[in-house]
């Protein structure tokens, strides 16, 4: 991997949680980590480690899975006043939590300092020495961010200048200018670094939010004024309006701007980077997100489709490959089959106008119209090769299911059901209770099928996510659901649609549970 | 009103509908033109006159609305190569729109010129000069598009110019630098609006799409820079990734960089033109829209909502209320009791220490704990605060139900449902078919109440989200779902948890509908 010009910090599972309607649990935190590691971010800000056990645990499990490039960072405040830094609770969960580098936010508005912590602007200077000092002398590197820093700047310049110096005198290794509260433009940026250039500080750092519309802009404006560490989050999600969006921040560094960037190896997985993490939050990512959305690079037919033919880049600002996106052409049949042949050298080498090719574009066109969608399903999208190929074994076939659901007054809702498969013409009988019906379902399956096939002990679902496709249909509208299937080693997925929460499960078990039996029993 | 310094440009309804997605009938377009004119926007861009009846008919119609102040114009290319600019069937047809205003667009790229236009570089000067004094002489005002300048400037500089030269002297009123493909940066826009600046031209303008994520900011900067004239859509809705968003640059405009724009006066419209317009587009807004999202002044934080309650200027940029917008506290595990002290605000005035706000911050921890959430689900923590405070009446209670599903090889899945309502002592019977075992229950209660209660009509189901909690507990999994009911008119998010999908949905369903009776119903 190549030098590092400028470090990317990701404060997705910290900052990003802020944003409404995103949670993360442990096992997402772990597993979003970890594709950042990937990716070969710098910087990954895991959260407060005296928030909650939730938080507590990830600094733990974190260290059993021994990233690769990226940096773990817990964050936290300068310490109380009037208190020493090693009394302070936080101070010490910062450095409980075991992370080479520490994040310590600080106050350098005079009026927050003052109005918000009720101490004095010299405490305040005292808490960011102390805080700083004593994290370094127990060996973590320090990045400190400046609150506010460019409201600040503006009502006391003299004082934020004072938390700058402070903070690089007590040895921070970076100082980060926070738009705290999202309001500043970016002309106010350029003006606000191009003074600090001349000054004798540590190497500056950027965190905006994006209620101006102007996060990505101002991030990258203070790269070419001359910041070298850049925070924001993966889809920009963050509190009210978000933080900056680093799926767009980070193109614009590398492919736009030329700067050496850590992950710049990795770039062509952005793309998924930006979708995996939307499927962990189970929220459907902006279509229209700029590199990274479903509709980035594509073109409504007509004249510029035409030129297209004629000349990409005469329409084109970039080759969306680059991202790991692709161009889309509406109406029309162009679309994905490099994806395609990617997906298929698995099994062998087949050319982009070869008649499978062309056929699994149909499909996959087909399915992607139904409301199918396989960023996140690609044990069913193995599924689909397999049939187009000649290669797929069903390991049974369903004759019928019954599934009856009933609560009393009394009595807490219980399901059972019962189903009838046929395997290789021997019908088998599953009866289970369950809690709901896909796990009713899914219990039945694993009860006529195991006695047979002891395999399936060993797989089990572990994660289910069901989405409304078009909330506008109201009760008819279709769902989504995907299903996450493990042999407690490796993990996969699958995706059903249907009007019916129970057909579209059916379909996405039937997919997990065959692609298993394909790719690890019958090819084993 | 006052005067104007920077003006306006909306292309919702011409670029706009390049979006994916984007249909307007022609009522839509007739609808939003006089709600912009309604909010003072300079220009308004109606489409290409010769495109389809619907265009022509826009133009017709569109002057019987006499319109205020907003300027329509109709949009065309230059003359083709070799013919008079009278002759030509798209600028007649220009004229035919009857527009005060017109805009025409120029290539200004060289490549364009010769690769796509298939003309010679000086021919396609011509053409610029005889389409412009064509109109001109016809008594339109001429709006100039540059079409890719960026491009064009930064590949052939000297070409770039002459097409600005010979624009302005044929009489453009205005040049409108354009950034086609989106792929330009912010810094690239100040260098080249500098450089022109010091050259004698008409008065500049621009036109941004948002492929890097910096349409806002460069439009912005280009007014810093020197342009008077501002191209956008409402929503920022348009090609690909979108065209600049005027839902944040004229807050910008405005609040921000102070500048004189007319519609400075109903600034606090823009909110409901947002949401007007996305009604009109049957698109659900992004709701982390700068500005105007829905959550563009929600908090999360606990700590951020203490400092609100403190000193409000502390920790929002500006007022929400100044463009028509207002500040949600969500609730969540990192809330406190001052967020609990503002929602009970809807029933009275309670303190921080009062019993009432233990009590229900003890609940809200607890149910917090065992995986309810309510930042989404602002209907199911009403009922909480209903019932703590002695205000709730349920519709009905359930005495049983039973829901049925089943599919055979050859039949889809089917879902039959029963179940038994106790309303005041009388018992209710409802049954029906349904899409799954949510949409059967939610059929079946209104099967059972609607003939007593009518007012079920009136609202239904119109999203649902499911997420597995504890994928680590496989199938014994709680599962959260959240549940949107909609008057077709406001909407409100319930919650339920549970191990069973079914109960958990039935959980949701209940209080959604528990709380549109008490709070609209038996308080109305």
């Amino acid at each position: 991997m190549g030098k590092s010009e400028i470090a990317v910090f990701d404060t997705t599972l910290r900052d990003g949680t802020q944003g409404t309607g995103i949670n993360f649990t442990l096992k997402d935190k772990l597993e979003i980590a970890e594709k950042l590691d990937d990716f070969g971010i710098d910087y990954i800000e895991g959260g407060f480690p005296l928030a909650s056990e939730k938080e507590t645990a990830f600094f733990k499990e974190i260290q059993k899975l021994n990233l690769k490039h990226s940096k773990i960072c817990a964050f936290g405040s300068t310490r109380k006043p009037g208190i020493h830094a090693s009394q302070d609770a936080h101070i010490n969960a910062l450095l409980q939590a075991e992370t080479p580098t520490v994040v310590v936010v600080g106050k350098s508005w005079d009026a927050h300092a003052s109005e918000v912590l009720q101490t004095s602007l010299d405490e305040n200077l005292n808490m960011i020495h102390d805080s700083i000092t004593y994290l370094k002398s127990e060996g973590r590197e320090i990045i400190f961010d400046l609150e506010h820093f460019f409201d600040g700047y503006l009502n006391n310049q003299a004082y934020a200048l004072k938390v700058l110096q402070t903070a690089s005198d007590a040895g921070a290794d970076c100082l980060v200018l926070c738009d705290t509260n999202g309001g500043t433009l970016p002309q106010a940026v350029i003006v606000a670094i191009n003074n600090l250039k001349t000054r004798n500080l540590a190497p500056l750092g950027v965190h905006f939010h994006n209620d101006t519309a102007t996060a990505v802009a101002s991030s990258i404006l203070a790269v070419e004024a001359g910041a070298v560490h850049v925070q924001g989050t993966i889809n920009g999600w963050g509190e009210r309006v978000g933080n900056a969006n680093l799926c767009a921040i980070i193109p614009n560094l590398i492919l736009k701007m030329k700067k050496e960037v850590y992950c710049s190896t990795k770039l062509k997985d952005l793309t998924k980077l930006s979708r995996f993490t939307a499927e962990k939050a189970n929220i459907i990512p902006e279509k229209n997100q700029a590199y990274v959305g479903e509709t980035a690079f594509t073109h409504k037919a007509g004249q510029h489709a035409d030129v297209l033919a004629k000349a990409e880049h005469l329409m084109e600002h970039m080759d969306s490959s680059l991202i790991g996106n692709s161009r889309k052409i509406l109406l029309s049949e162009l679309a994905g089959k490099s994806t395609i042949v990617r997906k298929l050298s698995k099994y062998g080498d087949f050319d982009k106008k070869s008649e499978i090719v062309s056929k699994l574009t149909e499909t996959l066109k087909k399915k992607e119209m139904d409301g199918y969608e396989y960023e996140a399903a690609e044990a069913s999208f193995d599924v689909i090769m397999r049939k187009a190929l000649g290669k797929y074994t069903p390991l049974f076939e369903l004759q019928n299911y019954h599934i009856e659901s009933y609560k009393t007054m009394q009595s807490k809702s219980k399901t059972v059901g019962r189903l009838f498969l046929n395997v290789s013409g021997v019908e088998h009988m599953g009866a289970a209770v369950g809690e709901g019906p896909v796990d009713t379902l899914n219990a039945s399956v694993r009860d006529a099928l195991i006695p047979s096939f002891p395999f399936l002990k060993n797989i089990h679902l572990s994660d289910y996510r069901v989405r409304v496709l078009n909330p506008e249909e109201a009760t008819a509208a279709k769902v989504r659901v995907f299903i996450t299937f493990t042999d407690n080693n490796k993990t996969w997925d699958s995706v059903g649609v249907s009007e019916n929460i129970i057909e579209a499960s059916w379909e996405a078990l039937l997919d997990a549970i065959n692609f298993y039996y394909n790719n690890f029993i019958l090819e084993e």
